[in-house]
């Protein structure tokens, strides 16, 4: 596994052990991690820090130069609001860990040119079946159904 | 002048007073602001609280239906992330303070079903044109130009 998705997985397992949604995501500049997170919708009572909200809002101010040159990991296949900030932000490609849980705007972000990268990652899975079974209501509202 | 779009003004000035980006919003369910906010990448250093985002943010976490019978105002026509975050969470109609200085993405709201209301207010594109000329490079970042 690469060690960015692995770093996602473990922000997504720190989520999940503070009682949170297991999503988690990390944010790569050439090589280094420059903004890590989880979603935060238990913990700080967050309708905005999806796991990848967390990450770039982790990252701090950056210039449209450094989002160009990044690549944005996520455990899950990101909504609409987090496709929404890739493409804000000109982040021009996305390393999804899987999107058997739930299927984002992948479709917008190719039809912007963004490059999207499966990895189809059983553990995400995994963390997701099980969330999802334990905690459907959170799940929903998280994803405002 | 509606009293919500004026409330969303007041955010926009407020942010302006501290520094900040005078772009401003307000989240209205039946009839009552259940949050406001405004642009915090200056006082907060933050890259996801946009004007919109800050309202949705402080309304705090709330369910499926209540989102579906709200209006959100904003007193700038909204970026991607914004506009990601309303389909997210599917409100309905989005009222637009202006789009003349910022044309965001109405296009997408529009193709999903969500209502668009144009006050195309003078206030709103003073206080941009104004920001803009004084902060260009503020003004870029935010928009990840």
């Amino acid at each position: 596994m690469d060690k960015f998705m692995q770093a996602a997985i473990e922000e997504a397992k720190l989520g999940l052990a503070e009682g949170g949604i297991p999503i988690g995501s990390v944010l790569v500049h050439k090589g280094k991690i420059i903004g890590r997170g989880h979603n935060k919708r238990v913990q700080t009572g967050s309708p905005t820090l999806h796991g990848e909200m967390d990450a770039l809002e982790n990252a701090g101010r950056q210039s449209a130069s450094v989002y160009r040159e990044s690549v944005i990991y996520t455990t899950l296949s990101p909504c609409s609001m987090c496709t929404g900030a890739i493409l804000l932000y000109g982040i021009p490609k996305v390393v999804i860990g899987e999107n058997e849980s739930f299927m984002g705007e992948e479709q917008l972000l190719k039809s912007r040119g963004v490059e999207i990268d499966m990895v189809d990652s059983d553990e995400c899975k995994q963390l997701m079946r099980d969330f999802m079974a334990e905690k459907p209501e959170l799940w929903n509202e998280d994803i405002g159904e």
